[in-house]
């Protein structure tokens, strides 16, 4: 039932098409925004009206073994400060959030050290940061699928209240490590096309961070998405797959962040392949393979502004541009409408 | 007095620059919405807050005799029809401009056939019409000089009427034959480098397109801005050039549009370098040239999503981008008010 997508049904792709070829504007001049129209119009089933009212972002925070190495600029107690600059409100991710109309929430997917209740946290953790990926699998398989069906449940519950557009960031000091070896595990990836600065280590942490990567991947494992997860996996990045996961079920829109959380996507559509579909791709980010997992998705992102902070900032930065794409698709007068001459390409029409 | 430009006060550079890198981020990590930062406190000329109250979007429009010879999918009817349609709220511009909280008007800066007067729109016509550059001058210095002069006044007006944010864009059937001609005479760049095909002309007319440019190029010319303006400008071209040169006259930042926009933004740095530093480059259009010109200006855009439409479209979707970087700089806790370890590139600081 985990893996259950529903297909995104695309009988209607020429009759919005044509709606959007009629819009006072020469054909496809709106670029991405029309591609992006047409999925947002397939996905709400809904050939009259585009809607867009709760964004929500969720980050997901995990810690990671493989920080004891030092393969990142900061300390794993980075995280743990971090999510509590998430819940006052203080980081990046929330100004972008104020100032575009998104709610925020936080879910502990299993940071260092447990934080007490507190409004606006989720505590669902798996566990008080992963083993070290390096000596061995960062955590078991039962734990994958605890945090599949946990990451699943959370996003279907925010659904459920009223969600249509789900944005997806993360905060785990070294989860470019763990991403890192995931592209390379579940793809045919060469690893030095996979892995990265992160936030931007030195030249002797990144030939460690390589090499630590590439020594694990030595090991024998079985290829599987649910194995590869156990193996170098971070507890925010299985919960981020399972909340794809729970969002494509009931057919809404996942807007994807940065290069964690599209290898979390990456996972997701090799587990369920219909999940595709529904997810919007927000930012382009500095990460040397974010690039080349988009590739693997086939996917074009809306924004490219050298972001590299993850958080879903750059999720939270592309929400206007969903809506500006809604708004044409609603509002923007047609040929007819307006009384102006319909060009086609290389000759007038009408 | 219409050239001169206030330099930038940059004392402040090192001030805000360091209050950008104790925000809890690694340094430069929100990329080129660091550098908008930046440049909108030097522009503000406030360490402490920054404020967007009132972007406003100006459209000029002018008509081309060049069209004559079929350079554009579009008859020049359509220039009219177009200004008709952004009077009733109908066009991409205007959702854009909706869905942004972004107020918009229109100019007329020399269509073929005036209008009657309306709401929302400026009449401050040069003429019906410029001449056909590719058999000798669009318009005399007169014109341009009345143009540069009508496009700071209305700039300058907006302003003193609280517009914080001057966004500008255009609507001209051929406007970007004239573009590229201005480019080319403006500058050492080979004349293919600066033609393209607009919304999407066809093999014949794109070589027709380059051959009258060409054509136009070689017959003797002054090469000072304002002849260039003379032979190859369009009204909305020239008009936009002086709303420029307004803007920056009261030291507001403008948000420069595509190609057109672009092209006139060359021409008023030409006349006022001073102008560059209240420049924003909201969007990389699909066009040919416009790679070639934002070089020209050592600008960077903001946006990439393959418009080619103007209307100043892409300059409304980058205001949401103006707002983060305001967003961020004035809201976003910094290490020691977050109590986050503060981290320097390959190390731990604090």
């Amino acid at each position: 039932m985990l893996f259950e997508i529903p297909a995104l049904d695309k009988t209607a792709t020429a009759a919005i098409q044509q709606r959007i070829d009629l819009k006072t504007k020469p054909a496809g001049a709106l670029g991405v925004l029309e591609m992006l129209a047409l999925q947002l119009a397939l996905i709400q089933n809904s050939e009259a009206h585009l809607s867009l009212n709760k964004p929500v972002l969720l980050i997901f925070a995990g810690d990671h073994g493989i920080n004891a190495h030092g393969v990142s600029i900061a300390p794993s107690a980075v995280t743990q400060q971090m999510v509590l600059n998430f819940l006052a409100g203080g980081a990046a991710a929330n100004c972008f959030s104020r100032s575009n109309g998104i709610e925020l929430a936080v879910v502990d997917a299993g940071i260092l050290s447990a934080l007490p209740d507190a409004a606006g946290l989720i505590q669902q953790s798996l566990g008080c940061g992963t083993a070290d990926f390096s000596q061995g699998p960062a955590m078991t398989l039962a734990q994958v699928e605890a945090g599949l069906a946990l990451g699943r449940h959370i996003a279907r519950q925010q659904i459920l209240a009223g969600c249509d557009l789900l944005l997806l960031g993360e905060m785990g000091i070294a989860n470019t490590s763990s991403a890192a070896a995931l592209l390379a595990a579940a793809t045919d990836l060469p690893v030095e096309t996979c892995v990265g600065r992160g936030t931007g280590i030195s030249d002797a942490q990144f030939a460690l961070k390589l090499n630590l990567i590439k020594q694990a991947l030595q090991r024998p494992y079985a290829k599987d998405p649910l194995s590869v997860l156990a193996e170098f996996g971070g507890f925010e990045l299985v919960q981020l797959c399972g909340a794809i996961l729970g969002a494509a079920s009931l057919q809404k829109p996942v807007l994807i962040d940065g290069f964690i959380v599209s290898v979390a996507a990456l996972l997701a559509c090799q587990l369920a392949p219909n999940c595709r579909d529904y997810l919007i791709f927000a930012h382009q980010g500095a990460e040397a393979g974010h690039k080349a997992v988009l590739q693997q998705l086939n996917a074009t992102a809306l924004l490219d502004l050298g972001l590299r902070l993850g958080e879903g900032t750059g999720a939270a930065l592309a929400v206007p541009l969903v809506r500006a794409a809604i708004s044409f698709y609603n509002d923007m007068a047609s040929f007819a409408d307006a009384g102006v001459t319909q060009v086609v390409e290389a000759g007038v029409a009408t």
